[in-house]
């Protein structure tokens, strides 16, 4: 599919191949698609992702995106501040917060530590988190991190961090997910949740 | 996943969400991701689907896309003006070059009748395509529409239309795929292959 009738289609699938996920083909469909919908239409899905990119704000305190300057769960009064959910990305907030059994606040650390992929400790906001525990007042850290090698090295990397101060660490519970089937579970995770029993309440 | 920390996040997982094969999920991994790329490249991105839709022309004679009034397919003089293959959006055009099997003109209808979906034959480039034979010049017209009822239905009113005019009217052939297995084929198919068979050139 290289004989494009235009340079202008050329050009607009080129560039939606370059979303994730989006091959050329797809990036075809998704150009003749646009080309079938109103101007208007279009424009505004243009002007949104413009938007996005170029007014959206992050946080000062937590890091998380934001149309302010301190967003709505850092500025909310009814909220615990005194406890500090790290997570990776603004996809595990929104994730957090959909469970509805948290109310303390977050810190978006923007990814893990990951020599692999080049991402340094000094790529990541824990500096921020650190000068958060420093000026006091936080009694709980919890990491919600993937389980994967390098969640576990920054969670470590982090505690460290906070050794000196005064601060409860703790991790999100690994164990069986809900309404899997046990007989499935890897041995890692069932050795785990085992170690990490809890008491049956009755 | 309804708990958006900014509007302007919300909007961008709105509009990218009406792309076809695109659900709210994905919608937010593809703002996150364009939220991670530099200002320019998603400044490019959305200028590139801007140009598309405000900047494109559809060729005058073909009903094309093109880049100017008549498409370069049109306008290339070393192509057959005397044979038109019939398709159903600028996608079979870019399939049937590939082949470079066909050195002819297209005639690009928008779409094929169907009733179902409430297009009628005058919301298609017919008309204008009896005009082109009208004018005389042409010797053949080639349906390359798929083999579907609404495909069929087209076909069949087109040719209808162009009765009184002196042109041969052709379609695809029908057959077994190219690596096909016999054995897995439709008996509509192999039985219209058999009908359609061909002299074994050895």
């Amino acid at each position: 599919m290289d004989s494009y009738p235009s340079f202008l289609l050329e050009n607009a699938v080129n560039q939606l191949s370059k979303l994730p996920g989006v091959g050329k083909k797809s990036a075809l469909r998704l150009a003749l698609h646009l080309l079938k919908q109103d101007k208007e239409q279009v424009n505004d899905f243009a002007q949104s992702i413009l938007l996005l990119k170029n007014e959206v704000k992050y946080c000062k305190v937590c890091k998380n995106i934001s149309d302010s300057d301190v967003c709505q769960i850092c500025s909310n009064p009814s909220r615990d501040a005194s406890t500090i959910c790290v997570v990776e990305t603004i996809k595990e907030v929104m994730l957090v917060e959909e469970t509805q059994q948290y109310k303390g606040l977050y810190h978006v650390l923007g990814g893990v530590i990951s020599p692999m992929d080049g991402v340094k400790p000094s790529d990541l906001e824990i500096e921020s988190l650190v000068k958060r525990v420093a000026e006091g007042g936080i009694k709980e850290i919890i990491f919600a991190l993937s389980p994967t090698m390098e969640g576990d090295t920054t969670s470590y990397y982090i505690a460290r961090k906070l050794k000196d101060y005064d601060v409860k660490i703790t991790t999100i519970a690994r164990g069986i997910a809900v309404g899997d089937e046990l007989q499935y579970s890897d041995s890692l995770t069932l050795g785990r949740s085992i170690l990490d029993r809890q008491v049956y309440h009755v």
